[in-house]
C-alpha cells in the first residue's frame, strides 16, 4: 500500500462474484490507485448502494413508554435544563443506526420532561418541529410569546424558524414527545440554531386556554383576511386540540357505520394536521397523523418509502412491522422503516395511534411511493 | 350603403377627433367596406374598450330588503316552484347592464323563497353557486344525498357540477340569497346544466343537525386521510356555521384590543370562508368574506379589478361606493363594480357585512390590482 | 306601468309555457313590481342562461384575406396613424355579437398595417397581445427598447404590461394580425391602458435580426441564471421564429412516418408556444398553436369550451364549424364559437393553421371541458 | 456496564461543560439506563447535531481530470463491462465521508469509461442522472429505446425510472462524467432498481444525428400538442446540445457588452438546463449549470445551503473553496460543501465551468439559504 492510499479513507477489496472482475495483480494496482486518488468503482457497491427496493439502514424497534418516562424523570431530578443543553430531551436511538440519537434515518423522537417552574430557554433553529402529548398537562410552549397550552391529546406543530421556549406553570413535571426532521437535515448539512433570550417575560409566562394563533386560525375553513396575501410553507396554527380530533375520528367512525365513505377502510379512522393556508402537511418535512382502529379492526398492511415514528395514544392491540410483532398500549413508541411492511390490529379497547413521518420530503421530490399489493408484501411472521 | 353592409351589424359613423382620420368621401367608401365585411376599426372603439383604467358598465346600486322580501312573498303565493322554472329565485338586475338579471358583469345575486314543505327540484350545473342565510331556518340544501341544514349567518357554498335540490321542512318560509357566477360563465359561453330527480328519497328529507360533509370536513386543520390524495378546486365541506364565523370575528377583535394583530385594519375583522383541500377561495371563481366593523370604525378606502355584492348581516352604517352613499341596516345588498372606490362606516351598532365577489378570476388570470392610495382614489363626495 | 317600472332597463313578459307560472292579473302586478325593484326572476331566463351545454352568442364566421388586406391597403392611404387612434388596426366583427369588434366574446382579432417608414406610437395596457405574420417582412415591434423584426411565420407574444411600438423600417407597406383578449377584459372591466412617448430613439429603431429577448431566452431547454429567481406568467421570449416552428412540425411527421409518437392525430402535427419560465401557455389568456396537416389527412372532429381564431398559414384545405363549411387558402380567418364542433381537412398541397384560442381561462378556472365523442357531437352537415 | 448496554451501539460518556450536567455516580447510572434503552439525550449531541449553521461532513476537494482518465483507462483494459457490474464507473470519494463513493453527502460523480464496441447493458433506477461530456465522442446513450448522441459539451439528462443502455460505436473509448443523487437516496432510503434487456436491437444501435426526444422537444418555445396533457416532473428532452448552450453563453457576454441585463455578474454568463414541460430544474433533485467567465473576471463570492460539483469545461482559472485554493483547467473535478463560501476567477483563457448541485431538494422543502453579503462570509485565505 503506498503512503498516499495509506492515508486514504477508501478501502477497496478484490472479490469474486457476478459483476466482480477477477482478482489479478492488475486489479490490485488498480484498486491501489483508486484509493490513492479517492476513487471507488460502482462494481464493488452497486449491490449496497442500488438495492431492487429500499434495503433500511434502520431497523423496527419499540420502545415501552414506562421505561423511558421512568429515566426521564430521573433524569427530571437529576440533569438541570438551561442554556448550552436547551432541552431534557431524550432521544430515540435506532439500533441500527449506530448509537445516534436518531429514532429512523430522517426523524428525531424524544422524550421531554419539565418539572414544575421549570423554563426551557428559547431558541431557534431550522429543523420543524412538533410536540405531542400523551398525557399530563400544565405545560405552555410560547412561539414568538404566543403562550400555548399543552395537555393531553394536543399536537404543537412547531415550523423552523421561529422563537420557542417551554414553561411548566404547573406543580408536577410534564413528560411529552418531541418529533423533529434533525437526521435528514444532518444528513444533507442544511440546519441553521440560534439561541433566544435567557428568560421570557411574565406576560409571556401566563397561562391563556387558547393561544393567540388559535384565536386567529383554529376555526374550520376560515382565514383571517389580514393574512390573506401570506403564504407559508408550514402552518399557522399552533395547536391541534384532543376534543377537536377525537370529534372527527368518531364522526368518521359514525359515517361508516351508518354506511358512508369517511373511513381509511373498515374500522379505521384517521385525520392528518394539515397546513390550513395550503391544505397540505403542517410541516414540509413531517406528515403528522392520528389514526383509530375500533375494537378488533386492522389496517390494511402496506409498506412505503419513507420511515415513521408511531406512538400509541390510547387503547392497546398489535402492530407487526415486517418479522417483528409487538403487543403495544398507551405511550408506547416504535419505528417502520422505509419499505417495511406495516400492519396495526385493535384489542378489544380500540387503539388510538399517532404517526409521523418523512413523507412529504418524497412527495415534494416526486420519490414517493407505496404499495397494499399483496404480491409486492412478502409473506410476514406473525401478521394475522 | 350597399345591400351586403345593410345587412351586417356593424355601424361606423366618420367623426371629427383627436386619433380620428378625417372625414371625407374615400373614408365613408371605406367604413362602407368596413361594414360590408364585417370588419371595425380601433381607432374608432378605443376609447370605449381600452381606458386608461377599468370604467365598469355597471352602476352603484342599492337593494333594500324589505322590498326584495315583499316581493320574493308574493312571488311565495303565487309562483309555483318546479321543473322547468327549477327554483323561486329573483335576481338583482343591475340598472347598467340592460335589465338583464347581472348584479355586475360577472356576478349573480338573487333571493330565493321556498314555502312550508315546498322542494325544489334536483338539478346541476357547471356555475358555481353559495347560499347565504340572512335570517331564518328550516330549509335544508340536499347536495349528493347529503342534506345540509340552513339558519341565520351560514354560509353554504355549492360547487359546479354536484347534484342538488332544497327542501323546506318547517312550517315557515324561508328566503336566502343565492350567488353564482352565471353572469360570467354566461359572458364566457361556458356553461352546462342537467336535470336531475323529482323527487328525494325519504332520507335526504331528513333534518340532520350536521351533514355528512361537516363531520368530515368541518374540523379545524383536520383532513380525513382517506381523502388524502384527492385533489378538489372547490371546498368539500358544504357548510361554514355562524357560531365559528362569529366566534372568529369576535377573536379578531379581542386580539386587536389586547393589542396583537389580526384585524384588516384598526376596528376591521374579516374572515374568509376557504377550501380546507388548499387554503384558496372556497369556489374558484368567487371569493367569499364576512366582514366585522366595530361601532364607529370605517374600512380603509380602496379599489379593486373585479366586482363584489354585500349583504349587510346585522347592525347598521353607511357605504359610500364612488359617488354613491347610503345608509344600510340587515339585509339591504348594494354592488361595488369594479375599481370603484369602497368603503364601509360602523353605526353606534356596529355592522356586520357579508361580501362575495369576483377576485379569484382575476387573480388565476394575474389580472388583479387594488388600491388604497388616496392618489389613485379621487375624492368621492360623502365620503367620510 | 308605474313611472319607476319606465325608468328601469328591466322588462318582463308573462307568456305560457312549462316553468312559467299562469299569466294573471296578480302575476302581472308582480313583474311590474320586479320591473320597479330592477329584479328579474330565474324562471323567465333559465333557458337562455343555463343551457344544457354552451350556446354560444358568437356565429361561425369566415373572413377573406385578400377583403381584409385590400382595406387595410386602402386604410393605409388615406386613414394616418398616431396618438389617439394608436394603430392601424381592423378588427373582426363577429356578425353575431353587435356589431362590436369581438372576433368572438373573449378574443380580439384584427389586420394590423404599416406604411414604409411609419411607426405606430409607443403605449402599454393589461391586455395580452401577439402578433402573426402570414406574409411579408419589415417591420420591428419594439418592446420596452427591444426591437424584435418581424417576418412571415414569426410569432410574437406581447405580455400585458409592457410598452411597446411598431416601426415599418422597409419600403414597403407591411401587414399583420394582431390577437388579443380585449374583449375579455371588456366584459370584465379588467383594463388598463397607458400612453407612452411619441417618438422612438434612433438606437430603439435599429433592425437587428435577433432581438434581445430571443438572445436570452431562444435557446431551448436553457434559462439564464440570472433570472433564475425571476417568476413571470408570460413569456419572456418574444419572437418564436418560423425557421423553429417549420422544422418542428417536420420533425413530428417525419416521427410518425418512422412509427413513433409525436403527432396529435395520423397526418395533424401541432406545436404550442410556450412560455419557457413555466411550461404552460405564452400568454396567461391566450393559447397560441401552429397545426399542419398532410396531404389529405384531417383533424379529429371535437369541440371544446371556449372559442378559436384561425388563420391559414400556408396550403389549402377544407373547414368545417358545426353547420359552415368553407374551402379555405392562405391568410383566410376564421371563428370556432364555444362547444361547436371543428375538423379540418387539407387538400393535396396540405395545410398549415395558425389557431388562438381563450382555453387558458378556462383552465386557470377548472372550467375546461372537450370531447371528441361521437355521441357528443351531433352529425354536422358537410363534415366528412 | 450491563449486558444489555453492552450489545447497545449507544455509548455515553459524562464530561463537563457549558449544558453538560456535572458527572456524578448517579449520572452515571442514568447514562447507562440510557445505553440500554437505546436513547440518547439531545444535551451531549446538540453541538453536533444543531449548529449556528451547516458544518458540512464533507471536505472541499480536487480531483485531476488527467489522474482520473488514466486510471479509467487502465480499467478498460482490465474490468469488464456487464450485467452485475452494470457501469465501468468510477465515483469520488469525498476524503470525510468514511470511504464511501460520494462526492458530497447527496451527489455521486463518476467517471464512466466505455470501450470500442461496448454495451452497458440496460437498467432502470429511481436515482436521477445525467451524463456530461468533458471531451470526446461517439458512444449513444440509448433511453428507452432512443439512442442519443453523446459528444463534448452535450448535456444528457437522465430521469429515474427510465431504461438505458449505452452503446460505444465508435473505434476509440470514450469518457464522460456521470451525476446521480445515489447518496440522497441511500441516506433516505428511497431506491429502487431493475435490470433491464442484456442486448439492444440492430435499430437502438443506431447512431443518428438527432434523438427522437430532440426531434420532439428540443425546439425553443414549442411543445408538441400531442403532450399538452403530460405533466412531467423530470425533462422529457435528452440531449441539451453543446452548440446551443455555447451560443447562448456568447449572448449573454455580447449583451452584457452592449450595455445590457443578462449576466450574472461582469463578465459571469450562466445557464441552467430546464425541464421545458415546467420551466424548473432538468430533474426533480438536481440543478445542471453551465457558467463562463470571460478572461479575468471572477465569481460573486457566496455560500449556499447544499453541495454542488464542479468540472472545469474549458479554459483555466483558479478556484476558493472555503480555505482551499486551487489552479483548475480542462477536465478537472472539485466539491463544494454545504455553507462553504465558493469563488472563481479566470485566467486569461477565460474558463467554462459545468456545475451540478443538490439545490432543487432544499428549495422543494423550503430549506434553501444562500448569501453573498461579505459579513455572513468570513475572510478566506487566498481570496482575491
Amino acid at each position: 500500500m503506498s503512503e498516499h492510499a495509506a492515508l486514504s479513507p477508501v478501502r477497496l477489496t478484490m472479490r469474486e462474484g457476478p459483476g466482480q472482475p477477477d482478482p489479478s495483480p492488475a486489479l490490485g494496482a488498480l484498486y491501489q490507485g483508486f484509493e490513492r486518488e479517492l476513487l471507488v468503482p460502482l462494481w464493488t457497491e452497486i449491490g449496497d448502494l442500488m438495492p431492487s427496493s429500499p434495503r433500511s439502514k434502520a431497523s423496527p424497534h419499540l420502545w415501552r413508554w414506562e421505561r423511558l418516562l421512568a429515566l426521564a424523570a430521573e433524569a427530571g431530578r437529576i440533569v438541570p435544563v438551561g442554556r448550552g443543553g436547551e432541552r431534557r430531551a431524550i432521544a430515540l436511538a435506532n439500533p441500527s443506526l449506530g448509537g445516534r440519537p436518531f429514532a429512523t434515518p430522517t426523524l428525531w423522537a424524544a422524550i421531554q420532561y419539565l418539572m414544575p417552574g421549570e423554563d426551557a430557554p428559547e431558541h431557534r433553529h431550522s429543523q420543524h418541529a412538533f410536540r405531542f402529548v400523551v398525557e399530563g398537562e400544565g405545560v405552555w410552549t410560547v412561539v414568538g410569546g404566543d403562550a400555548v397550552r399543552m395537555s393531553r391529546g394536543d399536537f404543537l406543530p412547531q415550523a423552523g424558524g421561529h422563537w420557542h421556549a417551554h414553561h411548566n406553570a404547573a406543580s408536577r413535571p410534564m413528560a411529552w414527545i418531541d418529533g423533529l426532521d434533525i437526521p435528514f437535515a444532518y444528513a444533507t448539512d442544511s440546519q441553521f440554531f440560534e439561541f433566544g433570550r435567557h428568560q421570557l417575560s411574565a406576560q409571556e409566562k401566563g397561562t391563556p386556554e387558547r393561544s393567540r394563533s388559535e384565536r386567529l386560525w383554529g376555526h374550520p375553513g376560515l382565514r383571517p383576511v389580514a393574512t390573506a396575501k401570506a403564504c407559508w410553507p408550514a402552518t399557522p396554527l399552533l395547536a391541534y386540540r384532543w376534543a377537536d380530533t377525537d370529534r372527527a375520528l368518531t364522526d368518521q367512525l359514525e359515517l361508516e357505520a351508518e354506511g358512508h365513505a369517511g373511513t381509511v377502510s373498515p374500522g379505521h379512522a384517521a385525520v392528518r394536521f394539515t397546513n390550513p393556508t395550503n391544505g397540505r402537511d403542517v410541516l414540509p418535512t413531517l406528515r403528522t397523523e392520528m389514526h383509530r382502529l375500533r375494537s378488533g379492526a386492522a389496517t390494511v398492511a402496506r409498506r412505503e418509502v419513507g420511515s415513521s415514528v408511531f406512538q400509541v395514544f390510547d387503547g392497546a392491540g398489535s402492530v407487526t412491522v415486517g418479522e417483528s410483532r409487538w403487543e403495544v398500549s398507551r405511550g408506547d413508541l416504535f419505528v417502520v422503516p422505509s419499505w417495511v411492511p406495516f400492519q396495526a390490529r385493535a384489542a378489544a379497547s380500540g387503539l388510538d395511534l399517532f404517526r409521523f413521518s418523512d413523507t412529504p420530503i418524497f412527495e415534494a421530490l416526486h420519490a414517493h411511493r407505496e404499495s397494499a399489493d399483496p404480491a409486492d408484501i412478502p409473506p410476514v411472521p406473525g401478521a394475522v
